[in-house]
C-alpha cells in the first residue's frame, strides 16, 4: 500500500511516479484497473490513457475500455488518482447564494484562474448552514482539493471563528488551503489565506461624493448588524459624516437585509415617516433597486428629487433607470487572487497571506448636487 | 468486502445497516475509523456521530475526535460512506457560464431541491469544454452523485450526441442519472432525463405581441446557428411571421452570440444600414440590454420610436429603462424539476423522463402599438 501518510504532501508528489502509482494503488477497490485491462484486451497504460482522455486513443479502443469499465462497475480510485498527480485537485468555492449578481463574478474569477492551472472549480451554496459547510469541507479534503474558498461577509462570532480555525487546520493537514474572501482575517495564527476588499474606503467615497455636492440628510440602508461587510461599510459611512461635520441622525441609519424587497420597504417607510432626506446610500445595488422602485412609486424623480448611490457595481448598473452611481468591487479579481495566492503558496518567499483589494466609485447619473 | 456490485443500487441501501457498514468498510484506508476511536478514547459510533454532525455530541468529545482525525490524517472513505447511505451523494450541475443572470436561477432551483432531500449540490462551469465535462462526470461517478444535470443550449452534432450517450450509460452504471435541462432529448433509447422549456412557444408569443399591435418590420437578434435554444426560438419567430402573413426579410434575421456587446453591435449596424424596423426581438435579455443601449445612443426612444422584447425575464427586467417586456422562462422550476425527476425515478410507475415546462410573456413598458 503506497498511499499511507501522504495526506499533507499530496500536492507535491513528483510527476514521474504517476504511471506506477495508478496501477498499484488501485488494488483496494472491488474491481481494479487490471481487471478492466484484461476484459478490454489492452494494457493497463491504455486503460489509464482512455480514462484520462489526455492522450490519443482510437475510438474503437476507447469504446472497448469503456464497455469493460461499465461491465465491471469499475470506479477509478479517487485517492490513488489524486495522489498520483494525474488529475490535479479541484478548487472549491462556497457562496451563501448563487443568484446574487455580484458573487457569481467571484465564482467566474475563481473558475478562470483554476482553469488556467488545469483544475476544475466546484461551487456550492451553503446559505451559511454550518452542517453543509462541514460536509463540503470534508468532501473537498477527500478530493484533495487545492483550495477551499469561502466568500461573502460572515458574522464573526465564537462558533464561526472556531469552525474556521478547524477548517484551516483540517485542510492544511490534507495539503489543501482555506481561503477567506471578503471577510476579515481570523484572530491568532492559522493556516489561512485572506483576500479582502476595502469596504470602509468604498462606503466613505459613496457618502463623500454626496456630501461634497451639498447633501446633508442621507438615508443609509445598511446591512445586518454583526455581518462583517455591513459593519465595515457602516464604519466608512460614519467616517465620512465626521469628515464633513455632518451630525449623525439615528433615523437615517437603517439596517436590514441585502435584498430588493428590504430596500423597497425601508425607503417606503422612511418616506412615509417623513424623516426628510435628499439622498440614499444603499448597502448593495440590489438594495438600491428596491430604493429606486420605492422612490418611483412615490412619484419622486432620481436624481431630480432624491439622489441614490449603490454598492457593488453590478453589470447592469449602466442599464438602470437612471444609470446607477455605485462603488465597484473587483469581484472577478477577488476570485482570481484567491486561487493564485492559494496555489502559489509554495513558491513565495514571504507569507503574503492577507491582501486587501481596493474599491472605486463609478459615477453615473443617479446623483445630483443640492 | 461488502461494496461489490452495488453500483446501481447504492441509493436504495436500507438505512438500518449503516452503522455496521461504516466500520467494516473503513478497513481499506491508511488509517481507519477504529484508529481514530482508539486515539480519541471513544467508541467507533461516537466518531461516526462526531463526523456526521447529525447527532448530539459534546463539544469536548467532538474536539477530541477531531484532534485524533487530524493527527492520524484520517480521511473518511468516500465509497464506503456513499454506499452506506450515511451521506447521500451530491447533485452536480454543469453550466456553460456562472455569470449569466438566468442560469444562476436554475442553479438555485437545483440547490433548493437538493437541500430539501439532504444533499449537497455542486456547480461547475465548463464553458462547453468536453474535457472538463468528462472530468466532472468522472468525479461525480466517484462521488456517487445522485444526478449530473447539464444546463443550457447545446450544438446537437455527432460528437455531442455520442458524448451524452456515453455519460448517460456511465452514470446509469454508477447508480446516478444524467439530466439534460433546456436541451432536446437524445435520439434513441438512453437512460437520460430531459427537462426542457417551450422556446418555440415563447418566441412565438413575443413576435405575436408585436404583430398584433401593428408592427411589421421586426429585427430578430437570434442566437448562434445550430445552438438548440437559438434554433427553437427562431422557429417560433418564423411561425409567428407566417401566422400573421408577414413576409420573411433576410436583413431582419440577424444571428449572433447572446451577449450585451453583440446586441449593441447588431442593433447599431442595423440602424446604420438603414434597413428600417419598428421593433426588436432580442434572443435573450442580455442581448436586449445591448439593443436598448444602441437605440439610446442613436437618440431613439423606447418604446416611442422602437419597441423591444427580451427573452428570459431576468430579475432586474422591471428595473430597466424602460421596464422590459420579456418571455419568462421558469428557471428555478427547471432546476427543481430536474432534481425531483432524477431522484424520484425509482418511485414512479411510468418512465416520465421528458417534460417540457411552459413559458409566458410578461408585458411591461417597452412595447407600443403602431
Amino acid at each position: 500500500m503506497t498511499v499511507k501518510g501522504t495526506g499533507s504532501g499530496a500536492g507535491r508528489e513528483p510527476r514521474t511516479t504517476k504511471r506506477r502509482r495508478s496501477s498499484s494503488a488501485a488494488r483496494e477497490g472491488p474491481s481494479t484497473i487490471r481487471d478492466v485491462a484484461v476484459a478490454a484486451g489492452v494494457s493497463v497504460a491504455t486503460v489509464s490513457r482512455a480514462l484520462a482522455g489526455n492522450y490519443p486513443v482510437s475510438a474503437a479502443t476507447r469504446d472497448r475500455v469503456m464497455a469493460a469499465v461499465e461491465s465491471l462497475h469499475y470506479v477509478v480510485n479517487v485517492h490513488a488518482k489524486a495522489l498520483s498527480g494525474r488529475v490535479a485537485g479541484p478548487v472549491a468555492l462556497v457562496l451563501p447564494d448563487l443568484t446574487g449578481p455580484s458573487l457569481a463574478h467571484v465564482a467566474a474569477g475563481v473558475e478562470q484562474e483554476a482553469a488556467l492551472r488545469g483544475r476544475l472549480s466546484l461551487v456550492c451554496a451553503t446559505h451559511g448552514n454550518p452542517e453543509r459547510e462541514d460536509e463540503l469541507v470534508r468532501l473537498m479534503r477527500e478530493q484533495h482539493a487545492a483550495a477551499v474558498v469561502l466568500v461573502g461577509g460572515a458574522v464573526q462570532d465564537e462558533p464561526y471563528l472556531r469552525r474556521m480555525a478547524e477548517y484551516a487546520r483540517a485542510l492544511d493537514a490534507a495539503g489543501s488551503r482555506l481561503v477567506l474572501v471578503g471577510r476579515p482575517p481570523l484572530p491568532g495564527d492559522h493556516p489561512v489565506t485572506v483576500v479582502d476588499y476595502d469596504n470602509r474606503g468604498g462606503a466613505f467615497q459613496a457618502a463623500d461624493h454626496l456630501f461634497v455636492q451639498g447633501h446633508r440628510r442621507v438615508l443609509f440602508l445598511g446591512g445586518e448588524p454583526h455581518l462583517s461587510t455591513a459593519e465595515q461599510r457602516r464604519e466608512g459611512h460614519l467616517r465620512a459624516l465626521r469628515a464633513h461635520g455632518v451630525p449623525y441622525a439615528e433615523e437615517l441609519d437603517v439596517p436590514g437585509v441585502y435584498t430588493r424587497v428590504s430596500g423597497h420597504r425601508r425607503t417606503r417607510d422612511a418616506l412615509r415617516a417623513g424623516i426628510g432626506f435628499t439622498a440614499v446610500v444603499a448597502g448593495t445595488d440590489t438594495v438600491a433597486l428596491g430604493a429606486l422602485a420605492a422612490l418611483r412609486d412615490a412619484g419622486l424623480d432620481v436624481p431630480g428629487d432624491v439622489s441614490v448611490v449603490g454598492f457593488d457595481d453590478v453589470p447592469f448598473a449602466p442599464d438602470l433607470n437612471p444609470p446607477l452611481t455605485s462603488v465597484r468591487v473587483p469581484y472577478e479579481d477577488l476570485g482570481r487572487t484567491a486561487v493564485r495566492l492559494a496555489l502559489e503558496r509554495g513558491d513565495r518567499l514571504t507569507g503574503d497571506d492577507h491582501v486587501v483589494l481596493s474599491t472605486q466609485l463609478v459615477i453615473r447619473q443617479s446623483v445630483r448636487g443640492r
